[in-house]
């Protein structure tokens, strides 16, 4: 068990406000804690003598043994609360849940309480909820410490949600259906206790099969994705993480004031993190429902066997849209269903047992299919006709499941005639739908998910790399007082092994020939200054230069570049060997810093691709070998590297080392808050970095 | 009332094929017209003194005035249903429902049948419905002439599906809910009437509002857009077509035996008809709802009114994922909001009026943002709390949508709170959900429905070209027995106005020289072979030939053709002016044939993104003029046509003309079954088709 155990599973809980005055939030905690609790209940507040006919003790230090008090709820005002978190702290209660609002949500004057209380709570090393939080709860031992209406059933689901009006409209809706769950947290401003620690906690948790999370923000993208990780191995993490789109994100910060990361990093992060990351609230609970009621299947070659045809043409439109394929039978199971079903019948996947086909037929169908060592699960998709019973069709595919061990669901086709071959499916679950596009949907996550478990996360590699050469470079950069750099940085690639033209910044016209000499061939020459950012467009780039030509084109850089700009600052001329662009192609990999996940490392094909299609990719760095290769995958125009249209394919190994070089560099420096390598030309041979842009933050140096 | 007015509203029923035998499908359609049919009931069976109380007649002629039945339902035996329909024929009726299955559907004896059956019908101008259907309904009149369980419950939904099992499912399904239909009809294998017939029919109908239908496949798509493109301006038209995905097709196809037509040919000829197409059953039926339900939006900006800031945070995301936008309050609803509602209310969209709101609060802050001309609909999202009553809730977005006559979706975030709010709702046609991206789409689909009913379709403009001419070319190459046609065709693009380079195809050296000396500047030379696919691959192409190497080209062009293949057909060898390919871009624009809509349009930028980045769109030809220019809005790379990355844009107006005319072509010749004019060269200046190849199917000449 997880350090917050105690917190879950507590033996004695003191409610800080605890009342009985009609309507509010203190009665509501303590009503609901005296319903079902299977412990002790306190009631401290110093202006009663007694709530819901418990004793009210005046502090917390007035309770017998506080320091072996589990669990604080507080919920005074907000002026006092710091006081009763400092007092418990000191009286040695180590888990606090803070209900009362009023902090970092509403402007500066609760932003400062917000930073008192996390204070108080670091002071005592507290694992503390909220503030602004509806409470917890957690079922085995009958804990509701919160104020909403519901008390929720037992099961295996825990669930943590940044909206505390999110919790009862969940617990409202479970009420209704055979949802159960283990711990519920409202997660409140999480100043103390955030996700990454409810799912460290529930992965070591026995009784939590499935963690489902509705989040606006996560608070430390890193460590998240460290702890995900782990736990995805053998927990699923079922996640909205809602403020997606631009208007969403708006919507968000106004509600929690959380400053936000950009959508890109999250979607990459929780991919990382090995979530599966849902859009819908639908989606949410049919995932959590399947990955707790079904096993993982053991491939993705689905079956379909259906009493109707067109259903059944649904229902493979479904699997088409899904990462699952229709399973082709084996000739064994081709024999038998051709043998015990009707003429009439499709015997293929889809198998169609037509319409007059009772519970029987079905089961035969059922149990063939599930034999065939092709099928990894099934979906049952039934249509209600005069002589099939859904309950008794229910019965066959909760045998059939049973025995077989594979994951089904269902698609009982109905309103009316469903209700009792609902139960039973849920009963055993399988989940059952309408449509059968979510049935199918459902085992897609499951094999989804399959997919997280197996995955095995590398650790990022880590090069050997002339570190020191990398930091006397920057500061030797911060010390002009600049932050942004350009090709006079190049040495800092070199520094991390990332191939670069041959070449150096030179500032004389001397300096410049000795250079084109040792390179023994035409140059390219282009001005060097933090003040030009386009230099191509004031003349400040000369391609195919000779070497004789040397000199005078570096007076004439120098020149273009007084006459554009009198006081530019020239740090000199950059000379470089002359890339082939023809024979490579152009990509572009970047990097900028996520405020929640840290360096967001992004690659793209160069020019159109990037900035007109906007085909490009983007991961939370570090990243393994196998991430970075990936990325590669990922774009649309990935075939334009692998030979497409009679090409020779790009040193792919290369561009995926160059990824994982940048991805320790940026890792090494947090001061490099952005940075460009445009183009990286990739060939055959290898890659180049022709060009570089970055931008530095001095103080993190 | 259209011409099957009497199919659904009929005085006079004869069921041929009535019977009592316990579980046929005979007694179950005499069963079912008896227990609510407003009307007379006639059995026919001359095996049968009587059935279910009806006196049996022996045949249908022996029945009084049979001419004055309106319909006769056919349930006998698939042997000997051809000759119940023609008796029905002989006999005066005019409409007739086949139940009876046996046909098309199970191979080439009942395919022969079929085509009987089709004669029959043809011969007396049948309104024939199937075979192989469950039957119709219509509620009106009570009218159920199916063999289903449930008669469907009065409402202005018609609805027509290729699935008789779905029609099952979803008449059980809405037993248990408030959705009425109007007309229901099971196509079967629609030998006669098809859903172009019906969705006619329906939009001529008063009591129709919305027309749904389950589709695998689409006998005739041009006539279903024609159709289709009039009933959406009044009535919309809501669609599943199944078979979307390859392995769905390939099920439908064994399902139906319809011949597929191209998924992307449906997505075209679906969306040019006006029609909204969905992807499944679950959104079939939430567009139904809300479109019989609300009223059409008079604009995109939606309001979301919520008592919790989670749940309204996902429902901007909705919004955000949606074709919808947020209304930007004007100042006056701020004031009034902010006068109203409490201080930690956000009074900007999404409009939080916090957990402790009662329905009051509601009332006023959604009467406040209707008020807003900014406002064109609104979404109210609630938790449930203590103060707050679902039901008094749903009393006042009711009121409130009335008062404004603008649509609202709602969210009553719960299960067992929601019951009795849910059935306010729905009384009054308004959507509730538990999911909030399921109330966005919803309204997402009337603003949607707004787009199409307001829709001009332009009439396909014609050109004035020389027909005549283009027939004689196409003439002239089935004369020289080829089915495939290279540049010596370009004539038949001249003939129809899509200008090509100068040049022409020649057989001497002399005619040669003297194109070229007309052209006056280098030229490019092509042998011209239908034997030779790949003309570069051996050498069969020259460019920026000088005009005195004219004559030694065309000779080393001949000779390279006759070491490739000694018997090749040589037609000649094309002398052309050069085109400048740097100053435009290349563009592809092609049609091939589509076994259901006909002749198909494609379009997309030449080179790697038709062939590595797929980035193409179709259109149904004939185009008008604005769907030929969405053509070019669709592909991911216009902005390269458009001038970025500081190239000149090229000349748009052309190029959409050059699809017209192509569309025209294309129309025209229906022997024209696949062309290609690749590369179609775009310059700011205008279009150049410079390479063409097409397949012509001599049998339609």
């Amino acid at each position: 068990m997880g350090r917050l155990s105690t917190l879950f599973a507590p033996e004695r809980v003191a409610v800080i406000g605890a009342t009985d005055s009609e309507g509010s939030v203190g009665r509501a905690i303590t009503s609901n804690l005296l319903e079902s609790f299977d412990g002790e209940v306190i009631a401290v507040n110093p202006y009663k003598e007694s709530a819901l006919g418990l004793h009210c003790y005046d502090e917390i230090t007035a309770v017998e043994s506080p320091e072996t008090v589990d669990v604080a709820v507080v919920v005074v005002p907000p002026d006092v609360a710091v006081d009763s978190i400092e007092a418990a702290g000191a009286a040695g209660i180590k888990n606090v849940v803070v209900i009362t609002a009023g902090f970092g949500e509403t402007g500066s004057e609760g932003a400062a309480r917000e930073r008192e209380l996390r204070a108080a709570a670091q002071k005592y090393d507290l694992n503390l909820v909220g503030p602004n939080s509806l409470g917890v709860m957690s079922t085995p031992k009958g804990l509701n410490a919160t104020f909403g209406n519901e008390m929720a059933t037992e099961g295996d689901i825990s669930f943590m949600s940044q909206s505390g009006a999110f919790v009862t409209a969940v617990l409202d809706w479970a009420a209704e259906r055979d949802v159960g769950f283990k711990d519920i947290v409202s997660l409140g401003n999480k100043a103390i206790l955030d996700e990454g620690d409810f799912i460290a906690e529930w992965g070591e948790d026995p009784e939590t099969d499935v963690i489902l999370g509705y989040l606006e923000d996560i608070s430390d993208g890193t460590e998240f994705i460290r702890t995900a990780r782990e736990v995805t191995q053998d927990t699923p993490i079922v996640l909205v993480k809602s403020g997606r789109t631009d208007a969403g994100a708006t919507a968000a910060a106004s509600h929690t004031g959380a400053m936000a990361g950009s959508e890109r990093a999250y979607e990459a992060g929780l991919e990382q993190a090995g979530t599966v990351r849902v859009e819908s609230v639908q989606e949410l609970f049919d995932y959590a429902q399947i990955l707790s009621g079904q096993p993982l299947p053991d491939g993705e070659e689905i079956a379909i066997v259906t009493n109707a045809g067109g259903p059944g043409v649904m229902t493979t439109d479904a699997v088409g849209d899904s990462d699952l394929s229709l399973a082709e039978f084996e000739d064994a199971t081709l024999d038998r269903l051709g043998e015990m079903m009707p003429d009439e019948a499709n015997i293929y996947n889809p198998v169609d047992i037509i319409g007059d086909a009772p519970a029987e037929r079905f089961e035969i169908a059922l149990e063939t299919v599930l034999e065939d060592d092709n099928v990894s699960m099934a979906v049952v998709v039934a249509c209600p006709t005069a002589v099939l019973s859904f309950e008794e069709l229910a019965e066959v595919v909760v045998e059939k499941q049973r025995e077989a061990g594979v994951p089904i669901a269902t698609t009982l086709m109905g309103g009316k005639s469903v209700g009792a071959g609902q139960d039973v499916l849920s009963e055993a679950g399988i989940p059952n739908y309408f449509d059968p596009a979510r049935a199918v949907d459902s085992l897609d996550v499951l094999n989804e998910y399959r997919g997280i478990r197996d995955r095995e996360f590398e650790d990022p590699a880590t090069f050997d790399v002339d570190r020191e050469r990398a930091r006397e470079i920057l500061e030797s950069a911060s010390r002009r007082d600049t932050n942004r750099l350009g090709v006079e940085a190049m040495e800092l690639l070199d520094a991390y092994g990332i191939p670069t033209p041959r070449g150096d910044v030179v500032t004389t016209p001397g300096d410049a020939e000795a250079i084109a000499e040792e390179i023994g061939d035409d140059v390219v020459m282009k001005i060097v200054s933090p003040d030009i950012l386009h230099k191509s467009d004031i003349g400040g780039v000369e391609v195919g230069v000779s070497p004789e030509d040397v000199r005078d084109t570096f007076e004439d850089l120098v020149v273009r570049a007084r006459n554009y700009q009198r006081d530019a600052t020239v740090l000199g001329v950059q000379v470089q060997e002359m890339v082939d662009l023809d024979s490579g192609t152009e990509t572009i990999l970047g990097m900028n810093r996520d405020p929640q996940f840290g360096p967001l490392l992004l690659f793209g094909l160069g020019g159109i691709f990037v900035e007109v299609l906007e085909d490009n990719t983007v991961r939370v760095a570090p990243v393994s070998e196998p991430e970075a290769r990936e990325m590669l995958d990922d774009i649309d125009s990935a075939p334009l590297l692998r030979g497409a249209r009679g090409r020779e394919p790009v040193d792919e190994d290369a561009l995926v080392e160059t990824v994982q070089r940048l991805s320790q560099l940026v890792t090494d420096f947090p001061a490099i808050v952005e940075l460009d390598i445009n183009p990286l030309v990739a060939t055959p041979d290898g890659v180049q970095a022709v060009d570089l842009r970055l931008t530095l933050d001095q103080d993190e140096l």
